[in-house]
């Protein structure tokens, strides 16, 4: 397994953070975090286009491509205070699930092995069941809990004759027991879909989804402090896998099933800041921008914030776990400029 | 009068519900509801394109046009547990304003008289004028409220030398007696239209305008609580008519004139469920979705939820009507799959 | 210097208000507002486009273009209440920045040297240093504080070799004391840009820079009323600068460097509605609308929504200042017929 | 009839031409040619938006508008050797196609009583018959001939239940004696309508259709020169109706009614400049752009060049006809820059 | 094998033509052709959206979808003339090829055992393998040639690990004996691919590849005349594969290989209409339109003209091989008005 | 001088071809080619864009970025049989044109010192003076004639104020001796500019101008024989300009001042080709691609493909001049497969 580089176009990183190799280990030993392209959306039910996610997220910024990004709000630089390699592209074609399907666990469970985060550009949601199943893995099935944002559950049985798809992903991970069903958190659902078989299929296995509705009436920050509590009880690590579909269409015009009524950009980031802040987050994924809906590229530019938003947070809970930066663990409400001069 | 078709590309249903034929009763006999085209862009002022709205919101959706919607929410399903026709596009013609006011009145009254709810898929909103008085000819002229989304009041006089027009439905319907002024429930307006005259006309009517102002200050839920409970004094149905900019333009791009500032998509979903949950929805109306106009169908995706979301409260209404779904009535704050295992 | 008229296309009128000529004072004599469009984009440092912000602001209206709008929300008309003129473009080049500089500050001079409020339609944020300076000059330096709402803070040191681009004016305004730093206030703030050095540069000059994080964290509302006492501690004047960036990507995809996590349209509105309603506002400018990347013209649609609060407010102040209308002050809560009849 | 100024957005003139009132005679008295807008769309078939094709056709083009265009290949100036005026758009409302008519042929007339040549800019191909009318009641009915480009015949009999629309211009014009039949030259025709009825009556009316394989099998030049000498036969004039449509739609995207396999962007230009070189024109009509649909302007930037080859070459006829340029007349084959020097 | 209806979107058929039921043998019994979608593009290298190919080729047409399409050019209805159904789509999984290429196989054998052409529309081109070999199946494996419009000549050895995708189809047809190499006719290849190792596998084969250069060189009429008589040498029947990217990106924009340099659309329909005058067609495909990339349609439209060419020449074939319409067989020289009168 | 790598965006090369490092003249020592991206749009009269032009060029192919791309008329790899590099950006500021004309002269001496023809990727046409001045330098003021294909001349006097930008660098060329005017051929000339002024100054320097009227009246391969004979007479290079405006806009909508009336793409094509088979080519830049306007990428292709013809036909004369491939000289009329075997 050499490095693959980019399936589609030039073989380019993550804001030009390093390469790095999965053929060869000493290319990303010591890594915090290796980046790594899925760009398959062959397990896609509708518009297709997300195998270009992996390119246009890892360049979707106004900044120069230089391996740094410091956060205004969280203090840290989240490429340059970890150590941040990208692998580029899993080899997946589009025709051929399985294949893209073993590919993409064994490079997962390479990174994870290696004690780094992988963090995986999707690609359609195909890609969560090999990429958490590479991180269980690693960590043991069933020791790793799931924090899920997105418009649909995921949990489909069999859609056009197959078991995978990015419909589906949720119920083989549960099934193939890497994730408890029990530790599986959903948060944004909304529209008309599962109906109830799959719901109550769902419910047994002790899934606690949070419908937009719930959501509104309960308020997100209420949700998550709840959703978070279960995700470490009885779990070592977290995996977090956000479709950017979870967002509103306004706000995510390039995905393949957009889903109206979710998320604002704002509380997407503010959510995944948190989560990555308050929870060891042992595998993260972001999956289904599809750049040939996406007007001003403002879909993968929401995606590129969201993998920022997660590093930065890592890199801040490492931080404040030993002892803050500045002297003060993370306060939302600081003033910028606060302790700056 | 017999089918017509969609006027526009294939004959077509609104996400595959079976057709019907006005021109042939038996078709739609016992149906609770009736979608109807009205393909009819004649009246705007600027910006055409709604008559392809129908055909655009029959289909923005991603998932099998079988007929079938189980809301995620509501556990209900729309177009499955309410008997739902489509009964193809009403012949209108860009250029014949008075024709196609006629026909639309005469199709719609056809739906209101058979017992089912009219939903009328726009085209401008010139059409909320045959479409009302049609629904009110059954019910009873004065005895239908109307609730309004819109950014816009469309109460002017004389537009361009004509009467009718997507600026002037509104008072047409008062004039005409349709509606009552005391009645007329606008949730949505701002911007810089009307002027004086014509609102000094509205307040003479004594009708109800929220402008985003006042709902901002207030908040959505206290003014919808308010405008409820004049919508159902004194009078036996409400007609609800969705003019999607009331949405924002970030939201719903495609329109023909969008007004910045509006609701989220969320907050149109929500609003558009109570309504139909908690006040006797006798006609449904969502216009001016112009596909030209509309980036990766988002607008017309937003359309096509907010007819669900209608369709899915009655539903859900008259399910609890009947003593609740599961042995409970509707709560928000439920789990999604809680009593589902 | 006579009138220039547009640089790109026809030269018109912001919504058909009558012109000017800065080379004939006669023209702009008495006049309460004179709006002047800088179309200049040579400062971008990724897309560009803002040249053309000018032309596509001015007419981004679905309404007659005649040089009226009643505010529905504030019972005033911002163009028809308040004398105003469009004086057209500077012309500037994108080649030649210094050029460019220095002729839009000499025709913002002239425009408060005539005792009229400049409202100047970017182009890139460049020009936010000659128009504050033009401002500045008339009613002295320090005199006037800054409100700046914008995604970056745009206090870079030297970028590409330059002192100036669309990244720096803030820096050379402070440096050159035309705006102390301690009256400089900036909302909506976020993302990975400036670093620490240039944060530490800024804290140095006690400006008061509000970040996404803290605004989410303290409301909006909450962080303007701050903001808002800083800025009229010793000082004459505001000048208002919108970067139509602050607004989230969602709401506002066609600028040059959309950053995720913004405010949504309707908060940008509101804030800059309490702003010139509230505080005594001596410029305004509105910059970075890219109409390139403007889909269905929402982005610029947004920017002259944002022109028209910031005229409705100033009217409404000086109307209230002469006691009101319709024999009260505004009252945000106040229904939009009430006292209309 | 005072000035109408443009309908749908700033009240601008093609290419910055000075403006003329058709309510006041002195401004346009001695005009060689008047532009008019009709944005009138109330007449299409399909996909409307052609309404703010004379606002686009006006200003697409990236050199400054001043009303000069000096041209390489002809060496006249067809905005400043001729006197053209712009009278701005006639107010139609697409909702009344009677009352467009009927504004339009007035407006129309006034021009072509005034010794000038109406160039109007469409609003779909409805337009032709009020414009051709009113150029046939100053020159005489039956006294101008037709050359037609267009994919289409436009000679429908009733459509939607109508007699007037813009498929059914061409067959009005010949009913009502305007234009005759025999003197009716259609070059560009192809595709899938009108059937064999519609095609017999135009066979009755001896037109003469030039059907896209006849063209192709022949070759343009031959054909237009066929045409050419019917359309001076027993006429004093000829009117010339450019639907854009007549290019392929690779070169003419935004219209309403694209059909593939038409001429080239070159072609078209070529015909247009050699039938107002050759031809005695009295009247010029440019039709169906639709800039909803116009990817990058690029068909507007076609009819712009469509009616400024048109100008040009009226001068240059008119030149040539009192001796020449630089003392010859005009020679496709003359290099641009000998005689230059 | 029950009718499928359309994967993706409502279950509609080409122009509106019956309906059929691959299931029910009665539904095309007697058919003279059968259209049948191909929704598949798991097999695409690059840009994908083929799949919602069939759906936007069936209604990229402006007129009636009733059909009738009686063509112009060609004097017979090639929808009325002929008994065509349309039998919808296969149901095919993007991430699963080998059950796509064997249902669209089985498809296809279907229709042409019953005595109808197929016309296949994709898709990508990888359907040319399940749909070539349907029909040789039926007609003998080596008796149908093959004349394929392309800009590549998809011969590929192993692509992505994969014996199949769109680069590979004509490889595995002469491979498997379906389609004789020296009956293998190509028109429009060009640029870069592929290299000299499979260029000299095809040379092998004894295929005839035109590239853009001999055609540009030669004309593209002689090369057509040379491919043809090959195609009838010693075959019963030629298949026609249409690549919609044989056209130049300019007319065909929508496809997910776009190569600069091809045919204009003009060129690609009346190649087309030629070899189906000409030449016994058995079979007909149109791949490779993705609408995502589509400005305006206009690739759709071009498409759906190739479809109807196609069938156009074939009623006028058979028509003419009964001794010609109106008493002659078909003249491209011919006036459209001539005879018909 | 370092490697700059690119401005805008990640650190790509065309196609995947080798790094090279200005400032290390190890890197490119030997070298046949270097490409070199002048991301500059300061001096854009128009539409801006430009400057994502490199890096649109550098990847809009679909096959593999392997520096690779064996030509199938030309049958040589342009990339692999000539050593090409690529040295990435020179940067550039749009604010600043004196250094960036600076800049890139200094960058593209330094090439053409080397042995090495520089393939500068544009940016803006600004760009020709110091790309052909650094030419000229190295082999001799006024012994480099220039092929120049445009539908402008670019020979403008003083623009916005100043001496440089897009409309000039012909003119500063002519005037500062490195290119002599009577050895500057232009083709594709059309439309309204300029003026008779600077037609008669390009007429006195003794340019040959081919305008599109000439090139459509003798045939383009014609009027190219021809100026091809005065490039080379008494000069010992020719530097290749090719503005992608030179191709109709249907071709290349993706540019700054699109004019109507242009060569189709398979023209450009073809007129590269045979200037760089037949001519001693000793630079070759392809400007003015403006991605923001470049629907699904076509423009981008179009130059892409330009620099690949230009590389193989070079490649193509270099190998004809050792002797043939395959024995023989190259032959446009010879079949793809002939003599692959």
């Amino acid at each position: 397994m050499t490095r693959y580089g980019a399936m589609f176009g030039p073989d380019i990183t993550f804001l030009g953070v390093e390469r790095c190799d999965l053929g060869d280990p000493e290319t990303y030993r010591g890594a915090d975090v290796v980046v790594l392209g899925a760009p398959f959306d062959g397990g896609t039910s509708h518009r297709p286009g997300a195998r270009f996610g992996p390119q246009a997220v890892r360049q979707a910024c106004y900044l120069g491509h230089d391996g740094s990004r410091p956060s205004l709000a969280l203090r840290v630089d989240g490429l340059a205070d970890l150590v941040v390699r990208d692998a580029g592209d899993v080899e997946t074609y589009a025709g051929d699930i399985e294949t893209a399907l073993a590919n993409i666990e064994e490079a997962v469970h390479k990174i994870a092995a290696s004690g780094a985060i992988p963090v995986v550009l999707g690609g359609d949601h195909t890609i969560a069941l090999p990429d958490a199943r590479g991180v269980a893995r690693h960590h043991g099935f069933g020791r790793v809990s799931m924090l899920h944002f997105d418009a649909h559950a995921d949990t489909g049985e069999i859609e056009f004759g197959h078991l995978h798809g990015h419909g589906q992903p949720m119920r083989r991970l549960i099934e193939s027991g890497a994730i408890r069903g029990d530790r599986f958190l959903q948060v944004g659902l909304r529209g008309y879909w599962p109906g109830p078989d799959i719901l109550g299929w769902m419910a047994e296995q002790r899934m606690r989804s949070y419908e937009m509705t719930e959501i509104v009436a309960r308020g997100l920050e209420d949700c998550l402090t709840e959703a978070f509590a279960i995700a470490v009880d009885d779990c070592d690590g977290v995996h977090l896998s956000v479709d950017i579909d979870v967002a509103d269409p306004g706000h995510a015009p390039g995905t393949g099933t957009p889903e109206p009524g979710g998320l604002t950009g704002r509380q997407l980031l503010d959510a995944v800041r948190r989560a990555c802040y308050e929870l060891p987050v042992v595998g993260v994924e972001v999956v289904e921008v599809a750049p040939p809906y996406d007007h001003a590229d403002i879909t993968a530019a929401l995606a590129n914030r969201v993998v920022l938003e997660a590093l930065s947070a890592i890199a801040r809970r490492r931080a404040d776990a030993r002892g803050g930066v500045e002297g003060r663990v993370w306060d939302p409400r600081l003033p910028l400029l606060e302790g700056r001069g």
